[in-house]
C-alpha cells in the first residue's frame, strides 16, 4: 500500500494518527532545523514538516534534495498546525514526517506546476501530461468525465439504450471529408471514418430500439479551423414514434437536468424561436440571448429620403449599444474600421448617439431629422445614452455584418457571462440551402432530415422556401446541439435526395441499404446530436473545447504531444501502394 | 404524440382507458367477424381487437390488410380479455380498436421476427435490421447497455475518471496491425488507430489523475479468428500509487458488482493462482475451473517401466474423466481419433478404465500392472467409474493438447454451465516468452510490464525465467481482462526495450515520448483492461461476441450489412496516392 490516505483529506479529526502518504513535492521550503514540504496529489495538499528535533536525520537530509515535481512516500504523524492555513482543506494539520522515500526524481519541469503557470501554451502543449497536473486543466477533465457520466445515467434512466455504432464503415464517394482507411484484409478497398453514426442510428430505430444514444466519436478530415478537431464526440441520440415536441422536451430534460446537476443552474421552459424570426431579430440562427441589443429593421423609416446608400440598400438595421452615446469619436471611427475589417465586410455604418436629454446626433443629420431619428430609436429600441448602429446592404450579408458587431459589443459591455446560461431552440429551419459555389441546393441539415409536409407542395416550385422538420439547440450563442424528424418512407428519400442532385443510381449506390430498410416497416423517427466538446466547454464557462481534452490536436491536426500524424516509413508505404494497386 | 403507452404496460387495472398505441403487427388472425392482431415493440405485445360490432366498418375493412411488420398506430379502448394469456405481462387485456392508421407497410420480412426464426445465419445479418427486432438480438444489446452503465457507475462512484484519448495516434514502424489513415491535411502523413491507449493513459498517470477508466474502440488490421472483430471495446484502466494487490482488490470489486448487478450471482473471493500452477494443473493458463479434471503428472510413476513412449516423453500427464469407465470400446477410440486430428496434434493417447470393482482395465495393461495403475489413480484423482486419459511428449505441446482434451471432455459432459461464474486470478506471468519464428524473446504482455524486482537480475542470465508484475482475469475460462504494474522509470524501460531488440535510436524513435514523460515525476502505477466484448457475451451467458454487436463484422472484416469495406473509386485512389507520393 502506497498511501493510508489521499492528500485532500486530512482534518484535526485526524490528529494523532500514522499515515502514510504520497505524491509529488509541490514546494518545498528549507529553513536549516525544518524543512516544509507540500506534497500534492490530484485530491489536494498536504503539508509535511521535517524537523531535525523530531524526525530521524537522514530524513531530513533525504528531504533536503527534494526537487519540485519529485515524487516521494512519507510516514510520519498527523499534528496541529500552528498557523493555520484556511485556503486549503487540510489547513489545519500537517504531517511530522518519521519516514521518506523517493519514488521518482524529476527534472526540473519546463513550467511552473501552478494555477497560474509561467509556461506559454506551445510549451504547455508539448508536455501536457505536466499540464494536466495543473488545477485549471485537472479539474477541466474532471468536469467533462462528470457531464459525461450524468448524460448516460440521465438518458440510462429515460430509458435510452447506449449502442456501439462501428468506426470502420462503408467509405462513400460523397465523402470528401471522410478519413479512409486502406484494408489489409482486403485488398485495394477501404473502410471510412464516420463523420456522425447517423445512418446507423436510423438503422437501429427501424431495428424497433425505440430509444438509443451513444457518446461516440465521430471525424472529419478537412481544414481545421480555430477550435475545431479532427475527431470530435457527440452525444448522439434518436427515437422513434415521435413528433418534434416530443424531442425537444426529452432533450430539454436533458439539457435542464445537466445545467441542476453540474452547474446548480435551474432554468424553466426553455423559449422557442423560428429561424426567420432569429435571422430577423439577431442575424444569426444561433443567437446568444443573454443579452438584449435585438436588431430593429429600419427600411420604413429610413428609406425614401436623400440618402441614396439606404435608398438602394435590400435591408436597413441597426441595434442599440446601451451606454454607447458616450464614445468619442475616435472610439466611433475605431467602431466603424471594425466593422470594415475584411473578416466583417461592412462597407462603412452609420450611427446616432441618443443622448441624455432626448435630442439625438447622427453621422446622418445632413438626410435625417429628430423626428426620424426618433423613429429608429424606437425600432431600435434605444433609450438615451445608448449609441444606434445601424448597417446596411444585401439582407444576408448584412445581418451576419450586425450579428457580428451585436457579439463584439455584448463582449465588451461584459454582456457574456458565462456564468449565465440562456439556452434557446431555433426551429423551422430552411430544408435547403443555395451553394452559390456549385449552384445547386444542398441539405441545410443533411439528405435524412424530413421536410414539413404543409410545405411539401413547395418542394417543386420554390424549394428554398420548404421549412424542415429540423431544430437546434442553442446555449450562450453557440449551437451545441442539433437533430431533425428523419424522413421514414423510401419514396420521399428518393425525391430528397433527387432534389439534391443524385441520379437515381448514385442514390441507390450510397443510399440503398437504408431506402432498401424503409420499405420493412420503418417507423416514424427523429432525433438530435449534441457536440460533447462544446457543450462541456459553455456549462464548464470557458471559451475553448480544447482546454477539455486531455489529448488536443493543434490546427493542423497534430497531437499536441506525440505529434501524430507521422511519416510512414518506406516499407509501410511499399506495403500501402500495394493495396492501392500502383505498383 | 404517437402514443400514450408502450405494447408492454397495459394491465387490469387500465380497463375503461381510451389508450393510443403504437407498434408493429407481429401478426394478425383474422375470423371474418373478428380480428386479432399482436402488436409490438420494444416493451412487449399488446392484443388489438377489430370486432364488426363495436369497431368501424372502414377500420375492420383496413385491418383486413395489415400484414407482418406493418407500422401501425391504434386508438381504443382498454377491455378485459376472455381468454386470457399469461405467457405475457399485458394478456389480461386486449385493446378495442376505435381508430387504426397505417404509419408504414412492410413488404414481408425474409425471416419470421420471432424468438426461434426461420432464418439462417447469413440472411439474419444482411438483415441486421430485422433481426434486431428479435427479443434474443434486442435482449442482448440492451444487456450491452447495462453492463457498460453499470461499469461506467461502479467506476465512477470509486473515483476514476472517463478520459478520452486520441483515435488518430501516431503510427510507430512497429504497428504491423495497425490500421493506417492518411491525412489530407498533412499530405504524405498518416495517423495510426490505436490498437489500446496504453501510452495515452501511462502519461495520464504521470499528469496526476490518479485513477483513469475508458470505454474504448481499439482496432487491430489482422487475420480475423473465428469471433475477433477489427474493431473492439475495451474497459481500459488505470491506477497510480498501486502495487498489484491494489490493481486485483480494484477490479476484483468491479467484476464482482458486475455479477451481482447483472447476474444476481454472489461471489467471494475470487481464487488466485500462478501461471506455473495453471499450466501444470490446467496447461492452460486461462483454465475454466467450473469443473475438476485437474491434471496429474505421472513422470514418476509411469516412467522407468518397459514402455518407452512413456520413457522418452518429457512429461506424461493425465486427467480422470468422471464416469467414463462405462465408454465402449468404439467411443473410446473415436476419443483417440479426436486427441489425433491435427487441431489438437498428440500422437495417440493411454487410457484406463476404473472399474465399479477397484481393479483398472487399461491400454497399456501389457507394462503396468494394478499396483501402478492405482498410483495414477491417485495422481489424477479418478475414482471408480472415471477414465483415465493420459498423452505424453514435450511438456509444451502436451499441457495444450491434453487441456484441449479436458475442455472437451467437459463440454460432453455439461460442465461449462454458462449460467454457473468461476473467476479466477491468474497471477506472475513470465515477462518474456521466446518466439520460434523471429528467434527473439517478445514481451509476453507489452514493453511495458514490469518485471518482479527479485527477479531482475535474471534478465542478463535467463530471460526467460523473470516474471512480470502481470495478471489476467480469466471467467470461465475465458480471459476477460488483463494488466500489469508498469515501468515508471526512463533506465528500467530502456533496458527491456534493449531486451526486446530494439536499438537506443529505435527506442528513442517510438517512446520517446514515454521515456521523456518518465522524468517528470512519473508515480508508480499499473492497470488492467477487460474486453468488453467477451466480458458481456460470458456475462450474458452465450458463446460469440457477435451476439451483442449491433452491426458485427463478418471474418473478413466487412459490415455485415452495409457491406464495408468498400473500393474506393479512381478519383479518390488518385488523390490517395498522390498524398502516397507515388505519381
Amino acid at each position: 500500500m502506497y498511501r493510508t490516505h489521499s492528500n485532500g483529506e486530512l482534518r484535526l479529526a485526524n490528529v494523532g494518527q500514522e499515515v502514510t502518504l504520497a505524491g509529488w513535492v509541490q514546494k518545498s521550503r528549507d529553513k536549516g532545523f525544518m524543512i516544509w514540504v507540500d506534497l500534492r496529489d490530484r485530491y489536494g495538499i498536504t503539508q509535511l514538516i521535517f524537523d531535525e528535533e523530531r524526525t530521524p536525520k537522514e530524513m531530513v537530509e533525504k528531504a533536503k534534495t527534494l526537487g519540485r515535481e519529485f515524487v516521494i512516500q512519507i510516514t510520519g504523524e498527523v499534528i496541529e498546525r500552528v498557523s493555520k492555513n484556511k485556503n486549503i482543506p487540510t489547513g489545519e494539520v500537517e504531517i511530522l514526517v518519521k519516514k521518506l522515500d523517493i519514488l521518482n526524481a524529476s527534472k526540473t519541469p519546463p513550467f511552473t506546476i501552478e494555477d497560474e503557470t509561467d509556461g506559454g501554451d506551445e510549451l504547455r502543449m508539448k508536455y501536457r501530461y505536466l499540464d494536466i497536473r495543473r488545477n485549471p486543466v485537472k479539474d477541466n477533465l474532471i468536469f467533462r468525465s462528470k457531464v459525461s457520466i450524468e448524460v448516460r445515467k440521465y438518458l440510462s434512466d429515460a430509458g435510452f439504450i447506449e449502442v456501439e455504432t462501428p468506426v470502420l464503415i462503408k467509405s462513400t464517394p460523397e465523402g470528401a471529408r471522410d478519413f479512409v482507411v486502406p484494408s489489409r484484409m482486403n485488398e485495394g478497398q477501404f473502410y471510412a471514418l464516420p463523420q456522425s453514426p447517423q445512418t446507423f442510428k436510423q438503422l437501429l430505430m427501424v431495428g424497433g430500439l425505440d430509444k438509443y444514444f451513444q457518446i461516440v466519436k465521430c471525424f472529419r478530415d478537412e481544414d481545421l479551423r480555430a477550435d475545431r478537431q479532427p475527431e470530435f464526440t457527440q452525444i448522439d441520440c434518436e427515437m422513434a414514434f415521435v413528433e418534434q415536441e416530443d424531442i425537444l422536451n426529452a432533450f430539454e430534460g436533458l439539457t435542464r437536468h445537466l445545467l441542476s446537476e453540474v452547474n446548480g443552474v435551474e432554468i424553466a421552459a426553455f423559449p422557442r424561436m423560428t429561424y426567420d424570426e432569429a435571422m430577423k431579430k439577431y442575424g444569426n440562427d444561433k443567437p446568444d440571448i443573454r443579452f438584449g441589443m435585438e436588431f430593429g429593421e429600419l427600411n420604413a423609416v429610413a428609406q425614401h429620403k436623400e440618402f441614396g446608400v439606404f435608398n438602394n440598400a435590400e435591408l436597413v438595421v441597426g441595434i442599440a449599444v446601451p451606454g454607447g452615446a458616450s464614445y468619442t469619436r475616435k472610439e466611433i471611427d475605431k467602431l466603424i474600421e471594425w466593422v470594415k475589417r475584411p473578416q466583417i465586410g461592412a462597407l462603412g455604418m452609420v450611427y446616432v448617439k441618443c443622448n441624455e436629454d432626448g435630442t439625438f446626433k447622427s453621422s446622418v443629420d445632413k438626410f435625417y431629422d429628430q423626428e426620424d431619428l426618433a423613429k429608429w430609436a424606437a425600432a431600435t429600441g434605444a433609450k438615451p445614452g445608448d449609441l444606434i448602429c445601424v448597417l446596411s446592404g444585401g439582407a444576408h450579408k448584412v445581418r451576419a455584418q450586425l450579428s457580428a458587431l451585436r457579439m463584439e459589443m455584448a463582449e465588451r459591455l461584459g454582456l457574456r457571462d458565462p456564468k449565465v446560461f440562456a439556452p434557446l431552440w431555433v426551429i423551422d429551419f430552411p430544408l435547403l440551402e443555395w451553394d452559390e459555389e456549385t449552384e445547386r441546393f444542398h441539405a441545410m441539415h443533411h439528405p435524412f432530415t424530413s421536410p414539413k409536409p404543409e410545405d411539401m407542395h413547395l418542394l417543386d416550385t420554390d424549394p428554398g422556401k420548404v421549412r424542415a422538420n429540423a431544430y437546434d439547440l442553442v446555449l450562450n450563442g453557440n449551437e451545441i446541439g442539433g437533430g431533425s424528424i428523419r424522413i421514414h418512407d423510401k419514396e420521399t428519400q428518393a425525391l430528397m435526395l433527387s432534389h439534391l442532385g443524385f441520379t437515381p443510381e448514385e442514390a441507390k449506390e450510397q443510399f440503398g441499404f437504408l431506402m432498401n430498410a424503409f420499405e420493412y416497416g420503418a417507423p416514424p423517427h427523429g432525433g438530435l446530436a449534441f457536440g460533447l466538446d462544446r457543450l462541456v466547454a459553455i456549462l464548464g464557462g470557458q471559451e475553448t473545447i480544447r482546454d477539455f481534452i486531455a489529448f488536443p490536436k493543434n490546427n493542423s491536426g497534430r497531437d499536441v504531444m506525440i505529434d501524430a500524424p507521422s511519416t510512414i516509413d518506406d516499407e509501410q508505404l511499399k506495403e500501402l501502394s500495394l493495396k492501392l494497386n500502383l505498383q
